[in-house]
C-alpha cells in the first residue's frame, strides 16, 4: 500500500550522518528532524529545510548552579531498612540502604523537624526527644528502645543524581559528570530556568519545535546500596520526587494542614499507584500539579514569544504534567509526545486534549533493548521487534487519530540493518493512510459505551503506571490493551463519578483487578451507594463485568460487594466448610474464541441456582453470566490479552447486552481485526499474528472475504 | 510377626452370623464384641464369653417423647440466602433454601424474640417494627427496604430428623421412620432420658460397655432444598446446633450478657473452626460443655452403678465432649473411641485424659466407604484400603500408646473376602506388640519439642474439624499428620499460653496456616506481646518455622509479623513496585530428600541480605532459612503430607535446632521410619510405601540395614 503522502514522521537525525540522515528522511517521508540523548544536529541538517525538534530537560545540566545552590536540589523521603533492636539502644545508618551516587542526606533544620524515627512493630512515632541525629556518623541514635521490635527512620534526603541520565549513565558504561537535577520550587532556581530556556530558544533559531523530556520531576525510581537489590522502588504515577520542605511548607499554607514524612513513608510502601490513593496523597499531588501547570504555562509562552511550538515527552519527568488531570489545556503545549510499546498508550496519547498527538515507536535506535535484549548489534532483530510492537500500536490507531509518528535514538545504527529500514518506509506510509481515514470521518463503532472504573478514573486513563512490561501483573492492563483496539467507546471513571451520575449513557462498567487495588477499589466499595448505583445501572440494562476480585472487601456478607449482580462470590476463608452449588458449564456457540485461555481463580462459589457458567476448568467457574433485572454479571476469573481473549471480552460485552455476536464489520478470525470508515468507504483488515490469516467480513454490501500475510495491512474500498 | 497374644481387639459381631463371629473373634483375637448402627447380638454371640460393647445414642429413638416434646426437640439458628429488594417491600420465604426433612420453623414466643432481618448490603439489624412474619406462608415480610440492598431472615428451627441418621438413611435409601433429636436441656426430657438409660442398663445385663455414639449435640450439618447443593455448612467443631431459646437464656444469666442471632450466623457465615473464635463463640462454647459434662456425668455415673464400663466415641454428636478441654477428666469415661483414617486421629485419641484409648479403623464393614467409594462390594479392594489406612496410622501407634483397635459395621460382608480376614489377623497382631513395647518402657524420642502454634491451641490438638480429607486444604493438617508418627515431642499452644510463658521449654514453634485463618492466627498478631515473646524465643535459640502465611496480619509494615525472624515477607499489593532482592539457592547435603515437593507460593520476598534460601522455584523462594539471635526462622511456601515431605520437615527442625542431620536411630530412606524402644531393645522398622525398601539405622550398636516388603513392619532385636 506505498504511498505517495509525505509528512507527520519526526526522525531522529545524527551529526556526522548528513547523507544517512537525509536519505532516510526521504525514504520515510519525514518533515521534522529531531536530535536525541547522545546525538546532535549539524548544520547541514537542520538546514535542510525540515521542521526541528530540539529536546531538553530543563532541570538537569546545570551542575555549576547546582553546585552552587545544593539546597535546590531536588529530595524524597527516604526510610531505612526496618531493624530490630536487641538491647536498650539502637543506632541505625541512614544510608547503608541506599545507593549513594543518587542521595545524600538532607540535615539541614528546614529537614529535619520532618524526620520521624517509627516503632514498626506497633506502628507508632517515636518521640523526638527518645531520639538524635549524629551527623559524623550519618546515624540515628535511638534510646528505650524495646527488645525485638523493629524501628525505621525517615528523613529527606537530596537527589544529587538526575535519574534518567543515571540509568543512562550506568547502562551505557557513561564516564562523564552526573547531572543534578534543579528543584523549580525555589524562586531563584526558577528564574534561573526560565533565564536559560530565554537564551537556550535565541540561541537556537532553526529549531521549529521545543521537545521537553519533560518536565520538571520524575517519577519515583529510588536505587539501593546492594547489587543484589539495586531497584528499590519505582512508580511511574508517583509524586515522591517533588517533595522539599518547602514544598511541604507551601502545601500546608495552601491546604490549611500540614504532611508528614509518614503520609509519603506509608510504613515504607510508600504510595503505589496500583493502591487506591489517600486524600493526603491526592491532595498532595493536586498541590504539585498546580505548581507545574504554572511554571509549565510560563515556559510555554516563553517558547511561544520565539514563534517555536511546544511539545512535551509524556514519561520520564512527566510527574505533575497529568495529560487527563483539569489542569492540563493550561499548559499551552503545542503537542504530547507518548513513548509507546502497546495500544493503550496509543490511546493515552490519542485522548489527551492538545493538538498533535505524536507517538515515539519502537525499537528505540539503541543496541540493546528493553532488559537488556540485543536490537541494533548482533543477536538482535529489529525487524521483528519492529513489527511486534507496531501490530500492538496499530489496532488502537485504526480506532483513534494519531497525528505522528517517530522514532529516536542514533540513526547510524539502522545502516546495517536494510530491511528495517525498507519496513520503516511501510510503518509510514501505513500511517499516514490511517491518519488519512480518520480525517475524512469518523470510523464505525458498536453502539457500546465502555467505562472502565477504578479508583483513580479519568486521571489513570489507559495507564496503571508505565509500561506494559511494568504492570503484567494487574489483569486491568491486559483489559486496558485489548480495549484499545476494539470498536467500542471507552471511558475511566471513579467512584466519585458513579456518585456524580457518570452510569449515565454507559453500557458496560468493567471492574478488574485483586482485591485491596486501586484497580479494584478497595475501602471505595464500603459505600452502600456505590452498590445501590451500580445495582441500578445493571437492572436498567447494564452490564457488570467483574474480572479476577471485582468489587472486593473484607467486611461484609459476601467479598465481592456486587456479587448479587455476578452471581458468583469469593470465600476468604470463612465458608471453607459451606456447600457450593454443582453446576454443569453451557456451551454458547461464538462465544468463546478457539484458543481463548482464563487462568483459573481460587475459592469462587456460585451464589444461586440461576448463574450461568460460561467456561470453567474442573469445579472453579472461569467465566459465569447472571441476568440481574434487565441487564446482567458477568464475570471473569482473570485476563490476560492476546489476540483471542480480546475477542471473547468483545464477545462478553456483545452477549451482555444482548446483542449477536456476528456483527456487521467484525472479522469472523480472532487473529484479525478490521475498521470501516463509512465516509471514505475504506475497510481497514489487519492480521494481528505472525501467520498467514483469512478471514470473512460482514459489510453493508454482503461479505467480503480476504487472506492476510503475517503481521499484513490491507485496505479495501467499498 | 504372629504373635500368640490376644485381647485389645473390638470385634463387630452380627446375628445371624454367630459362627462367623466366634471364628473370627478367634483368629483376630477378640476380647470383646460389639453391635453396630444396623446391627444387634444375639444371646450365643453375647454369651460366649466374650466382653459386650452395646452402642448407644441417647437423644435419638424416642419419637413418641418427641412429638409430644416438639419443643424439646434440639434447634438450630438459620440465615434464608440473601434476597434483593427491588421496590419498597420485600417477602423471605423463610424455608425455601433449607431441607424441608431436616428442619421446621419454631414459631413459638420465646423463640421469635430472637429472630433478626439484617439489611446485609450495610450490615445492619432491621428494627423489628419493619417487618413481620407470616405463619399462613412461612414468609417474613419486610416493609420500606432500599432497593437493591440485600435483606436475611435469622431465624430458630427446630431439627426434626437427627443428622447421622439421616445421612445413613438417605445414604443407604432406607425406609424408617426419621428419628428425632432430643434436647437434655430441657430438665423434663433429660429426666426421661436418664430413666430410659437406667432402663436399658437393667434390660442389659450382658453389656459390659457402654458406648455413647456420641453424647447430645451433633457437629453442625446443615442441608438445603436443592439437589445442586445438599449440604449447606458443616463443621466438626461448630457448637451452632446446640441452641435453644432456652440455653440462650441460661446463657444469659450465666455470662451476663446476651447472645444474638448474628453471634451465631455472622452474616451467613457460621462459625467456622478454620477461623479465630471470638469472645462470644469461646464463652458459649464453655458454657455447653460445661452442661454436657455435667449432665454426661451423671449417665456415666449411672452405668457405673450397674457394674458396665462407659466408653464414648469421639465422633458424630460429640460437641461438648471436648477430649482436650479442662472439664473431660469430670465426665469420668472409661474410654475414649476415635475413628481414624489418618495418624493424627490415633495421636488426638492417644493424647486424651482417660484409661482406655481405643481406635476404630477403616474400612468401616460397609459396602461403600468414603464418598462412595465401593469397599466390601464389587470393584473394591478392602485389604489395599486397609493397607493404606494402617500404615497411616501405624506410624502414631509406634509414638505414642494406643491400648485397643477395633472394626465396626457389618461383619458378614467380610466373608467373601478371605485376604481381609488374614490381613486384619496380622495387623491385630502387630498392634498388640507395638502395644507390648510401650509397656514395656518409653519409645527413643529426639531432644525436640515442638509447639504447634494456633488460635484454638490445646483445644484443637492434632485434628482442626473433623477427619483429613475434610481438611485437606489447609496446610496444617498436613503438618499435624506428619507430626504424628516423627520422634519429636508435641504440645499444641495457642497466643494465651504464648503471654503465660508457654514457650518454655519448647525447641520449635511451627505457625502454619492462611493469613486470617485459626491456624495462622489472624488478628491474635496483632499484639505486639506476642511478636516480643516468640522472638525473645528464637534469639535464644528456639526455631520458628512458618508455613504458608504465618504471623500474617495486615495493617503492618509487613504482612507476616515474624518476618524479621523469617528474614522473608509477602506483598499484598502495596509492594508490588519494589524491587527484591536477587539470591542463589543453596544446597544443604541431605536436608531436602529425593522427592520432597512444596507448593509455590507467590509474592514473597526475602527482607535482608542473610536469608538463605533452601529451595527456590523461578524465583520464589520455597524454603528460607534465618538466624536471628541464637535461633532462627524456618519458613515453607505450603507443606503437603509425604513421605518425602514428612523427612523433610524433620530435616528442618534438626537443621534449625543445628543439630545433625544422620541422627541416630532415623532410617536413611524418608519412605520408611522406626522406632526404638530402648528398655525392650526393639527397633520397629515400618515401610510407609506400597514398593520395597530397603534402609539402614545407625544404632548404638553400628549401623543396620534392612529391607521391607510393601506396607510392611520388621521388629529387630538389639
Amino acid at each position: 500500500m506505498r504511498e505517495t503522502k509525505r509528512g507527520s514522521f519526526t526522525l531522529p537525525g545524527e551529526s556526522g550522518y548528513e547523507e544517512l540522515t537525509l536519505t532516510l528522511a526521504d525514504r520515510w517521508g519525514a518533515d521534522v528532524i529531531r536530535d536525541s540523548d547522545g546525538t546532535a544536529l549539524s548544520d547541514e541538517i537542520t538546514e535542510a529545510g525540515y521542521g526541528i525538534y530540539s529536546t531538553i530537560c530543563l532541570i538537569r545540566d546545570h551542575n555549576e548552579w547546582a553546585s552552587t545552590h545544593t539546597e535546590h536540589l531536588q529530595q524524597t523521603f527516604l526510610m531505612t531498612e526496618p531493624r530490630v533492636a536487641f538491647t536498650g539502644q539502637l543506632r541505625i545508618p541512614l544510608m547503608e540502604d541506599f545507593y549513594e551516587d543518587q542521595f545524600q542526606i538532607n540535615e539541614t533544620s528546614d529537614s529535619m523537624k520532618y524526620w520521624q524515627v517509627y516503632d514498626r512493630t506497633v506502628n507508632e512515632e517515636m518521640p523526638h526527644d527518645s531520639w538524635s541525629y549524629h551527623s559524623e556518623t550519618k546515624e540515628v541514635e535511638i534510646n528505650n528502645v524495646l527488645p525485638f521490635h523493629e524501628y525505621t527512620v525517615s528523613f529527606l534526603a537530596y537527589r544529587i543524581w538526575e535519574e534518567i541520565s543515571m540509568y543512562n549513565h550506568v547502562t551505557n558504561h557513561w564516564e562523564k559528570e552526573h547531572l543534578m537535577p534543579l528543584d523549580p520550587r525555589h524562586e531563584e532556581t526558577r528564574n534561573y530556568l526560565y533565564q536559560w530556556l530565554k537564551t537556550w530558544c535565541e540561541e537556537h533559531p532553526t529549531t521549529t519545535v521545543v521537545r521537553f523530556t519533560s518536565l520538571f520531576y520524575n517519577f519515583v525510581w529510588m536505587w539501593g546500596s546492594s547489587d543484589r537489590k539495586r531497584n528499590l522502588f519505582s512508580d511511574w504515577g508517583s509524586y515522591d520526587f517533588t517533595v522539599s520542605p518547602r514544598a511541604l511548607m507551601e502545601f500546608e499554607k495552601e491546604y490549611g494542614y500540614a504532611l508528614t514524612a509518614e503520609d509519603f513513608i506509608h510504613q515504607g510502601k510508600f504510595h503505589v499507584t496500583h493502591m487506591p490513593p489517600e486524600k493526603q496523597q491526592l491532595d498532595y499531588m493536586d498541590f504539585v500539579n498546580k505548581f507545574v501547570v504554572e511554571f509549565g504555562k510560563e515556559l510555554v509562552e516563553l517558547v511561544h514569544t520565539y514563534h517555536k511550538k511546544a511539545y512535551v515527552f509524556y514519561d520520564d519527568s512527566w510527574i505533575g504534567l497529568e495529560p487527563y488531570g483539569s489542569r492540563f489545556k493550561e499548559f499551552g503545549f503545542d503537542g504530547l509526545i507518548k513513548c509507546v510499546f502497546s495500544g493503550y498508550e496509543a490511546r493515552l496519547c490519542a485522548g489527551a486534549l492538545v493538538d498533535t498527538h505524536e507517538l515515539r515507536l519502537h525499537p528505540y535506535l539503541f543496541p540493546v533493548g528493553l532488559g537488556g535484549a540485543p536490537t541494533f548489534c548482533e543477536g538482535g532483530d529489529p525487524v521483528r521487534d519492529a513489527k511486534e510492537y507496531w501490530i500492538r500500536v496499530r489496532r488502537a490507531l485504526l480506532r483513534e487519530k494519531i497525528d505522528r509518528i517517530g522514532l529516536g535514538g542514533y540513526l547510524h545504527l539502522v545502516e546495517d540493518y536494510p530491511d528495517f529500514c525498507s519496513y520503516m518506509e511501510k510503518v509510514a506510509d501505513e500511517f499516514r493512510s490511517l491518519k488519512s481515514f480518520h480525517e475524512d470521518g469518523e470510523v464505525y463503532c458498536l453502539p457500546i459505551r465502555v467505562a472502565v472504573l477504578h479508583s483513580w478514573g479519568k486521571l489513570r486513563s489507559w495507564t496503571l503506571s508505565g509500561h506494559f512490561h511494568e504492570t503484567f501483573m494487574h489483569d486491568l492492563i491486559h483489559i486496558n490493551e485489548a480495549l484499545s483496539g476494539l470498536p467500542v467507546t471507552v471511558d475511566f471513571i471513579n467512584f466519585d463519578d458513579i456518585r456524580q451520575d457518570g452510569l449515565k449513557n454507559i453500557d458496560v462498567v468493567i471492574n478488574a483487578g485483586a482485591a485491596g487495588t486501586a484497580w479494584s477499589g478497595g475501602e471505595a466499595w464500603s459505600d452502600a451507594g456505590i452498590v445501590e448505583a451500580l445495582s441500578g445501572f445493571v437492572s436498567q440494562g447494564g452490564v457488570f463485568l467483574g474480572v479476577n476480585e471485582p468489587s472486593a472487601i473484607e467486611g461484609y456478607h459476601t467479598f465481592l460487594r456486587m456479587s448479587h449482580v455476578l452471581g458468583l462470590d469469593k470465600d476468604t476463608g470463612a465458608r471453607v466448610c459451606h456447600g457450593r452449588y454443582d453446576f454443569i458449564k453451557e456451551e454458547i456457540t461464538g462465544l468463546i474464541p478457539d484458543g481463548a485461555k482464563i487462568k483459573e481463580g481460587t475459592n469462587l462459589y456460585l451464589t444461586g441456582l440461576d448463574t450461568r457458567v460460561l467456561a470453567a476448568k474442573d469445579k472453579q467457574p472461569l467465566i459465569t453470566y447472571h441476568a440481574f433485572g434487565t441487564g446482567c454479571g458477568i464475570f471473569l476469573s482473570s485476563f490476560k490479552v492476546t489476540n483471542e481473549n480480546t475477542r471473547l471480552l468483545l464477545n462478553l460485552m456483545l452477549f451482555g447486552k444482548k446483542m449477536e455476536l456476528e456483527q456487521k464489520y467484525l472479522t469472523d478470525n480472532a487473529q484479525t481485526e478490521c475498521a470501516w470508515y463509512p465516509n471514505s468507504r475504506k475497510l481497514v483488515v489487519i492480521n494481528n499474528s505472525d501467520s498467514v490469516q483469512s478471514t470473512r467480513i460482514k459489510t453493508d454490501d454482503g461479505m467480503t472475504e480476504i487472506r492476510l500475510e503475517p503481521y499484513d495491512t490491507t485496505v479495501i474500498e467499498l
